[in-house]
């Protein structure tokens, strides 16, 4: 990504947030999760929320893909939507020993990080709604990227862990990432300086409310 | 459908509006379009104002998608509204003389209609909302299921418009209009009084501002 | 306001929508309303559709309040929301005689209008937004001004309709429009090109939907 | 209140959470906020993040104003939201030394309350939207009248804190909460099973989001 120009969103937001972005990859949930040691009662808890988030982000792009008035972006948003969507379907096939359902109740910080980008998606502008939920995305990446090429370079022996990473490390969820980071780009080029300055702020306080999902995953059970 | 319950939905609403349906068949734009002597120019310009109405008919189904408590209903409405915005590609192959494009100005019928349900997809209750979205599905299936199945019982020769009746007239199309009138029925079962009143006048008032949209289309050019 | 710079949203929306403005300036309706000679039953329904459409001209303005960034502006908005609201209130008083109530059904042309502002007032940004619903304030003091100042230069003995104009031409609706002209001034200078744009296109279809509902008005009864 | 009939929303919701109740009115902030002891730093921090608490508040009531179907109950939150954003003003007069502005940042925990009732206000039915509100209106209610009536019978001379009882502690501020209260169980009478359950689990959820506010203000400094 050295290539491109500076004022891309992507290189901007990873930029500020770098010292958030090394705590996420050195955070023990996702060490553990990677190393095969994590408990398997947090990693259960953990799923169970992530599968009530991943219906709410649904929601969040679905609004904003309808806000937009690019209709190849609406386009995009949509198939991410669907996407998003799908991977619940996909964390009940792996895991069918977890207790997978809507009708658990969100935990603090889940509620938090999800209130923030519904709120986004419904009261801010696209391309700040966008940023506000682009760390769901673009995290992801990035922890399995992180992980997969430098954490876990051999392959580890039944990782119990295994249809997880699968989920996230594979061509077609980076296709959808980076189609998602194609369009914050695409809109932050766009943007006025206020929206721009809200976008940035919104990716950092959609990266700080991800920090205390984690840490609550990791304390609870 | 006949042994349906008679608290159905869409058998109530078919109902009310029968004399609504009658006038839709009748219209001079359809049955000129199925009998192959419809003039172009007037289709085009048709073509052209519902591509504009595709859109805003896959925005509205976004929202309901949204805001959509039950994760089925939700799910068949990212489908339902995937399956609308893909239509207008239908329509560019199809149409290659048409200029089709989204730049070009929405009509006085269009915008009345789209603003219709484009409020009510924000303002109203799920329920409402979709009922007032419905006609844009279910109405389409009825022409084409009349047109074909009775004005048009043998195949015209080079027909002009078959390009158009195949886009309708399939089993994906129909399945997928199927979807919303079981999730209209299944919510209209879940209402109250109020809401199923609102419902089915807000069906109401989406066929009448479609003949005005026939009306217009037929009218210019 | 001749001496405002050329930027203002005011005077560029009124200049370019210069031929509509003397359109309405000589409707029928308007100029019968003020010569004392228009037929009471035509004002009646009038009157009763105003109604209904000052409901929805507050809902537009409490959602544009409750989005706006600028506190400010937040408050104001707030402040004319009521003000427009209270302005039912002032009907039933000075025409105790027509049938006013909110169970009325809204006419077309009263739909088609207030569905424009609702949808660009959930929909839209809010300067957009507020362009939208500019028309609403802006129009009644322009022909207001124009009747009293010109077309109407000696009161009219018993006019049936001066309780009308009296809640129009006073210095307190004067200043709330002004406040509207303010902020949507401000909005549109702080605004891009392309929000510019779309404010000034609101502004216009606006002026156009209140032409349709004048003559609507105008044909009925 | 006792001999209101039991299914008043008021009733069941201060019985199902008549622990957070407690808990509230024991809070130490709320304690020695009353016993005139609070750490002035604590206050300040306080009222700044309440000042943008208010800022939201005010937002959400608009919303659902705009929404709801009623006009009496519309009319009524107008002018809340009125009083509620008047509320700021108050806050400046009476605590000039204070850094008061609508720039600071939020804090983690008023972004998590606020979140919270925005994004129903905008997702939310109207009765539900209103319910996660309504600890706003409500607490501050029974906090003022438990500590001005048990816990500080007598007046303390030099309350630095007085001004801020006095803005909560009078016939109008009580007026203005009595109406949102009778808005609140008006909706909740008229409510399916699913939505009460619902306004009860949110009015509930609002508590605890305002408990973690007083912990987190009671904290810092």
């Amino acid at each position: 990504m050295s290539n491109k120009p500076k004022e891309e969103f992507y290189d901007i937001a990873i930029k500020e947030s770098s010292d958030l972005i090394e705590e996420i990859k050195e955070h023990p949930f996702n060490v553990e999760l990677i190393n095969n040691t994590l408990d398997y009662e947090k990693f259960k808890i953990y799923l169970q929320q992530d599968f009530l988030y991943l219906v709410d982000c649904t929601r969040a792009l679905l609004i904003i893909a309808a806000k937009v008035d690019d209709i190849e972006i609406m386009g995009s948003l949509v198939n991410v939507a669907r996407g998003t969507f799908a991977v619940r379907k996909q964390y009940t096939e792996y895991f069918e020993t977890c207790d997978l359902s809507d009708n658990h109740k969100k935990s603090k910080s889940c509620s938090a990080f999800t209130d923030f980008f519904m709120r986004a998606a419904y009261h801010n502008s696209v391309a700040e709604a966008l940023a506000a939920s682009y760390p769901c995305f673009n995290i992801y990446q990035i922890i399995i990227n992180h992980m997969v090429g430098e954490v876990m370079p051999k392959k580890v022996e039944d990782h119990r862990y295994q249809g997880w990473i699968d989920i996230y490390n594979n061509t077609v969820m980076n296709a959808t990432i980076n189609q998602v980071t194609d369009v914050a780009n695409n809109l932050y080029a766009k943007a006025g300086d206020c929206e721009r300055k809200k976008m940035r702020e919104f990716f950092k306080r959609g990266l700080e409310l991800e920090i205390m999902f984690w840490d609550e995953m990791y304390s609870l059970a």
